[in-house]
């Protein structure tokens, strides 16, 4: 399993990165004397500062270690004992976090089939019905992911929908961003236009896969959930002791529009790939790129002799369907070099 | 409370402390080029290796992202769902982590007072009356700390009674070494004289209170119940994708003995700060100094005075005592000046 | 919503009758003098005889309080902490127990579509890709309901195949016998047969929907699971502490087969019931006849004016289906005079 | 262990007793016809009734299982995630209900050692310096038991007292009333006078161990808090069915008094086995007599001679202290007889 140094560059994961060199220096910067620990530090207060300027003056961060850290503590203030989530089924909380939701928040994702990773306000609708029945968990919110799991992006519009459909009905809107900025930078908007001026209560902004070592932040929208969050990250074991180290790293992301310029440039990789193998026999696009994911469909020979030579993994192997990711360090020289290799195992066969 | 530039050296918390040069040196080394996330990458394998070399071949190592995160991840598989822990009343999963014993493994923490937070073979043999009735939580796991709470250390007879009246009654040993490396460095022992050697059967290998950024290990000497780590893991929220950077961590404190110099400084710097109180007059220490931690009693206005000047904590206001830590970082000059500030605190009233 | 007297005979559940005559003379014949509490008396030893008795003599009974609860305890000692159920989506525990399963449990239910309620092996052989994938809940136990929630039975062949199936991949095969009684009489066979001699590890009696007050068993057929039981029904609050008049009920129906002579009376009813519509207009028989349920479809006029003189339950109101459930205390009268109401409203618009 | 018939008259347990005959009388009575399951009854219709008349226009009553049960549904709707309950040590929740507050509640017990069973409104003030700490749990109710675990009763002053310093600090006040007719029946007092009328949130209300045969009742004072409970009650698998016969079990008690004319008894008949023993040598009476408990004193042999004629448990085998029950069926002959084995026991040595 110790393929790193046999690859060229992957293709399986933006967190198969490593850290951008501004971050690891922003890191190396707080390393200087003493710092109170658990946050009461001035990496963080400039961390939190940063956070009201970038999402408003409402919005309070709070720095945690992994995304599904982040997804747990930003979920756990908005459910009661017997609240359900509703969700794509393809939620990385619902199929990629050891059953964390179920287990650590007692809570049961109600999962509905999407044709492209997007939740949509009918499908919310339709899990309404069994509210006041004592005998079914109740709905009480709808989570979605920004960029999705299927790298497929929700418009503003379409965020603003579900959060004026769940809202309606008492509901309460999450958005899991662990890529988020790759969102923002598709988009071409400010990440306040998809999060705080669309109606989202809770969501996290991921650090991690755009360039940080281990950063994400929880925000909170909606002030009286924000009171709990502390006692939530505490419990959840989502607590740095030496917090500057991580408010360093999202304060770095957060200056100068780090963040734009990492997730910019995956996007772009990601849109230099897909048309690269736009025109190819065999080979299918399977989701609009829409992010810094594309998901292709290729013949099982070509997919095998491409994974002696690359790394990169099956999102469906029965489908046939492969996930290639590009990250904050993909060059133009990655991509067509992968790009010629994908040629060559195309005419294998 | 942006306390941290207005004070001369924290002896507040040994994570009031930076990172040291060597680990940040290693984490800088780590950054180059893709590895695989989670786990599948050379720095781990080397980590994994380094467990094997100080705590036996059928030692398993599995890096995670805070103390409580690794006591957690530890306790989880040796505790069925009506079992219980007998622990110190002091323990930190009895005091200081939200809870989460409770919430997230569901146990009940049997708790006994202690007089040096150092638990006693009688302490667990009074626990085990109700074995076998069904109405009472069934004591399964008995969970020491060392260094404990109070800065006392375990020596590893005591830990080898402990291990043979838990495993005599069918009990489990577990080890909270968020100091574990103080503990051998005071003892001069090998890490594996107080864990491997003396029937421990899952520990936790502290990090962060020793110099690193974030970085604690899980080690689990019964084999059979390693196999539920990466699962429990995962789902506890204390798996990091870019794991390289954790492990890198790791193995430069295992390298050349890092942990132990590290220990041993802060040991010593702890022991001048007891020696120099030691004749003070209306100063007590209060628990034996074994470790990096000195407990003192004084005048409550002498501690006031002092709080102007010097970061700490009451441990008990109520007795008036306070805990001062010493870290990899402090200087003889460091406590040389604090004594002189605590002399004068003490002739102010 | 105080109904029950303005209707003549309700066919919405099986528990809107009585208590049969034979099991509340039962329990005032219990009524007799002191007894231990919790368990230890005469007539919980008669109630774990007949379980031996009737599921042979490896067979253990546990006596609790309702059907979600026999669910719940008998679950618990098969599953671990990161444990999955693969259950049919209309699965009582994934529907109609308030997330019960996911709270108490802790467990993800990985849920299947069905045509009529019944898992089948290719169901739970889809299930086993992720077997030790570190991200995802690992699949532990096969769960299925006889009689399934859509009234149709698996047959003794086809629970074989599903414990065949389950055991070869190291998973345990559950059972939701809340109606196991309708079934055995259904397929005319013994309780044994569908359950110890067909691989069964550990599965639910149901008492209450036959004519019991408030008794259901969880039947331990693997003994190395049985020991935890005792400890998890106290725990999970499904413990009586007059337990003999939980026991003396259970006793009563393996007495002289009541539970047979009850549960072929319902389906009786609701083959007749089945038998009385086949030929209407309008009215479609919506699965397999195989208990006392009934589930057909037919306009909503003529189900609305149905309602407004019987009370029964929509199953699917988008659909237009309905669930008719008969009872041990339901008489052909009770049946023809509904199928005259049926006729009349089926004209009606 | 099937000592039932052996035995004269269990002094081991007030739910050794078997049901008072009104009480199996009006569950035979409720065996009339079809009703609607879970509640929707005319029974559980009067039942709700009562408790208005009992305890308020406000109050709103709830029927649930068992004990542990009232105790768990009681509670939850109280407590967040990172919530904890004060108590006193001897407290059933923290002692006999094997870990459900840790496990179903996720919850934290800061117990309290008592002299008498009996929390203090200083008890309280001393848990709540951790309020606003994020690494510790939050106090948030305060739980007493009405009767304690120690047969002693809280007067309504001191019940106001705990409420109002409860309250003054953000905390809720929660009650274990499985014992609560014996405590009004000894203070002679209304039900309401020691539960509506001194500030109690919820309380659970005990119908077994006073003649039921398995019901007790959730009361919810403060109205906000009623509205989770239906779902608790389904999810904590403590909802009947065939609600009926829980609820007219309760509203048997609570009619004609029956609940105080069951515990008076009881109660005097403990009172006389308390004068009974008080002079003779070798026993000591350990807590005040307010109840339908005695707790004794006697040396072990005259014990072993005791239990060799008399079911009855020690309490603390340790100190040589026997707790004696007494119940509403218990007769002046069984406690003259048993006075008789007491004497008789004492001079064998």
């Amino acid at each position: 399993m110790l393929i790193d140094s046999t690859y060229p560059k992957s293709f399986a994961s933006d967190n198969h990165a490593g850290v951008h060199p501004t971050i690891l220096e922003a890191m190396t910067a707080a390393n200087h004397g003493d710092a109170p620990a658990y946050g009461g530090d001035r990496w963080t207060s400039t961390f939190e500062h940063h956070i009201k300027e970038t999402f408003g003056p409402e919005a309070e961060g709070f720095a945690v270690l992994n995304g599904a850290g982040a997804n747990m503590v930003g979920l756990a203030p908005m459910l009661g004992r017997y609240d359900a989530i509703v969700c794509a089924d393809t939620a990385h909380i619902a199929t990629h976090e050891t059953g964390a939701a179920e287990r650590l928040l007692g809570t049961k994702l109600l999962t509905t089939p999407t044709a492209d990773g997007k939740l949509r306000p009918q499908d919310v609708t339709a899990r309404l019905s069994t509210l006041g029945s004592h005998h079914e968990p109740q709905p009480r919110v709808v989570s979605i992911s920004q960029v999705t799991e299927l790298g497929t992006c929700y418009s503003p519009e379409e965020i603003a929908a579900l959060a004026d459909t769940a809202h309606a009905a008492g509901l309460l809107l999450h958005m899991d961003g662990a890529r988020l900025a790759n969102a923002a930078a598709h988009l071409n908007t400010s990440l306040g236009a998809i999060t705080t001026e669309v109606g989202v209560d809770i969501f996290s902004f991921g650090g991690t896969k755009n360039g940080a070592l281990a950063a994400e932040a929880v925000i909170v929208l909606s002030p009286s959930l924000a009171h709990a969050i502390p006692f939530l990250r505490r419990q959840s074991l989502q607590l740095a002791s030496k917090m500057r180290f991580i408010s360093a790293q999202l304060s770095a992301l957060l200056t100068h529009d780090l963040w734009r310029h990492n997730a910019s440039h995956a996007n772009q990789m990601a849109t230099r790939l897909a048309n690269g193998v736009a025109d190819l026999p065999g080979i299918t696009i399977a989701y609009p790129v829409q992010s810094n994911a594309v998901f292709a469909t290729l013949p099982k020979a070509a997919t095998a002799a491409l994974l002696n030579r690359y790394l990169f993994h099956y999102w469906d192997e029965a489908a046939g369907t492969v996930r290639w990711m590009t990250a904050f360090d993909t060059t133009p020289d990655h991509v067509d070099d992968f790009l010629d290799v994908i040629r060559k195992s195309l005419v294998i066969p």
